[in-house]
């Protein structure tokens, strides 16, 4: 039959939204400088759905710094894969800093994140191999392990007991086929906030034997005394085999960079196919990320006042009854249940009546009938802006709990 | 056991030689602008080893176009995923004229090629569905097919006798399943220059029924009347159901982007994982993307002059009796059988003694035994810089006729 008859009848579970969705919650456009006022649908809104926790993406430094980048090396350069004709003396030295700030002895740049953690776990796997992850690891994680060959063993998100069991059943399994065991989890997850219990995994180190990869793309310059993620806050860096980050949020840029011992980096700059067969992450991006870690290293007060924020913000709304999970980094899910529909009416009147923009995650990105208003502060927010907030979901909360957004003329059915 | 030993001991087909080719055959160094004079090792030389067929990379306008856009946005807008918080109007205007220019209803941007494609073969398969494709299909279709669960059937590259049972067994295999078949096949091969026989191919659709796919990396910008690619130059474009090609080649950039019918691109837009869940194309290459198809719509000489140089390399080459393969684009491969020691010499003498800088590909980029010496012609070459190369080829060519590169010492053991 025709491959593309299926798409015609369904478009997916977040496709299947797409006639009421497109354009507000889904791909929605905010306009201007990105900040915590941008334009959504020609009006100012309060946004909270931006990864830029360090406030750097335009950060005047910063700017000066991408421009200056821009224009002494086009956006072209480097051309070529790493290996062929894309290595440059910044790419090492970038290299260097990386590792010394996470406390590696080595790392070796990614061209993109996602591509690039898939192929750190590909190379280092074979199918003898064993892995140990936790079922809230990212979308790109679990693509990495849709190309294992090898078994593959998941603990429910966080279950310390679970991940142990899993451990035992995947060293028996790694003795009997001779492979070895990589245990996958992240520093922060990104929608529910919470941090992956990297010091009770790696303890379990003293039982069994096995390595750990941590993703730690929330947790890069937001957590720990230096920023140095969330190996440093639980105080285990030295314990992480391999720690991975993405540009993609508090360096507010593209690319990412996998670290670890120099032997192993070496390993990996030689086999990721992602790497060896794709363009180098352009010039741009490594003098930027050389300005943005030179930043994080040196103002402290940014990591500072985003803390400031996400205190007041976190505080004000646990004062007002809300729930926000297990949250223990910058992350802030107002954790919700109800329909589809429910939470889409009240994101609407929160934009609309509120001028409060954040993102709203529904399955697939987390699982069916949880819904998540998640509330990303940063360091360029201020606590007027978190008062604006909290008196706005004090007010959406009364409505929800009154039951207002099943019944208003706002309401938004989703078919459900 | 420790899931690192097998590193230690073993750094993988290409690792193996980094001791002897690391900074010169591995991860070289080519300083100063793009362009066919650069430095390598302190010394000029030219240059033919940088996918930036149209000269763009380094164009004034482009350069100006590229310091522009970072000035005006900087490097982290925007920020977020497309569905999420990285949608503009930009990127919306970049597909429309993508699409346009390759004569397709639809286009949707990738914030990288490699995952992008992956994701674009991903979303369209489910277990039901089989594939067929060209055994050289680049590393990033071989990836993205190691995670389909269902049946896939590889051809010999171009064999199209074999593609077309291939298709019989696939076919017949989907009708049981109640899957498609999708088939999978390059514009032009990057490593060997042969256009993947695209007319022949979709001929076979009166036969069987199928999708196709084409990735067109080296293509586009390149073949066809408007530079529109390999379906225009074959006069099949009409007919190749997603046609998918990065920025980093003819565009000098990074990104790419899919094109076919909308409501296929609408169904991808909305269940590719690597967009979902991973950061938008930065806004730079957006506008950079913009400037640069321009450039190509509307300078037919840049095409014209790339054309002219590749026709005097290769003719050039001919005369002298090197094999440039079955090459019908401007990727020009001089196949070579021999050790990978005699490549390494022959490639040290050229770079040493004669000052020219190209590519050399060993397994397994291709296959163990072939040596190719890949030249990348540029509309910013020069005849001259065509007759030094072809010149300084000649006496290679005599040299390693000669056994002179097993006994020089300059000879290079790989400890084959």
């Amino acid at each position: 039959m025709d491959l593309f008859a299926k798409l015609h009848t369904n478009l997916g579970p977040l496709g299947k939204h797409s006639e009421l969705a497109e354009g507000y919650f889904a791909f929605p456009k905010l306009e201007g400088e990105i900040a915590p006022r941008m334009k959504f649908k020609g009006k100012e809104v309060l946004t909270w759905s931006l990864n830029n926790y360090l406030g750097l993406a335009n950060h005047p430094e910063i700017r000066k710094a991408d421009a200056d980048a821009a224009a002494k090396w086009g956006a072209a350069y480097p051309m070529g894969a790493r290996m062929m004709s894309g290595q440059t003396d910044l790419h090492e030295q970038l290299e260097r800093e990386l590792a010394e700030f996470v406390g590696k002895d080595s790392a070796y740049l990614l061209n993109y994140g996602y591509q690039g953690i898939m192929s750190v776990i590909d190379s280092l796997l074979d199918r003898k191999d064993v892995v140990v992850y936790d079922s809230e690891c990212h979308a790109c994680i679990i693509d990495a392990l849709r190309m294992h060959m090898g078994k593959r063993y998941v603990f429910p998100h966080n279950d310390i007991e679970s991940c142990e069991k899993q451990l035992q059943r995947a060293t028996k399994l790694a003795d009997e086929t001779g492979g070895g065991v990589l245990l996958i989890t992240e520093g922060v997850f990104g929608m529910t906030g919470d941090q992956g219990k990297l010091a009770e995994i790696v303890k379990l180190k003293e039982k069994y034997e096995f390595k750990i990869l941590v993703d730690d793309a929330h947790g890069f310059g937001t957590l720990g005394k230096t920023g140095a993620g969330a190996g440093e806050e639980q105080g285990v860096q030295d314990q992480i085999d391999l720690y991975f980050s993405t540009f993609a949020k508090s360096m507010a840029s593209i690319g990412a960079f996998i670290a670890g011992n120099t032997q192993v980096i070496r390993y990996l700059k030689y086999n990721m196919r992602s790497q060896i067969f794709a363009k180098s992450l352009p010039m741009i991006f490594v003098e930027g990320a050389l300005k943005r870690l030179d930043m994080i290293r040196t103002r402290p007060e940014l990591k500072d006042n985003l803390w400031k924020i996400v205190d007041a913000l976190r505080n004000g709304l646990k004062e007002k009854g809300f729930s926000t999970g297990n949250s223990n980094s910058p992350v802030t899910p107002v954790v919700l249940n109800g329909t589809v529909g429910e939470a889409a009416t009240l994101s609407k009147d929160l934009r609309e009546n509120y001028s409060i923009f954040c993102s709203v995650v529904i399955y697939p990105v987390v699982p069916k009938g949880m819904i998540i208003l998640r509330l990303i502060p940063t360091a360029v927010h201020t606590l007027e802006d978190v008062k604006e907030t909290i008196a706005a979901f004090e007010a959406i909360k009364e409505k929800l709990t009154s039951g207002y957004y099943k019944t208003t003329e706002l309401a938004i059915s989703f078919g459900e």
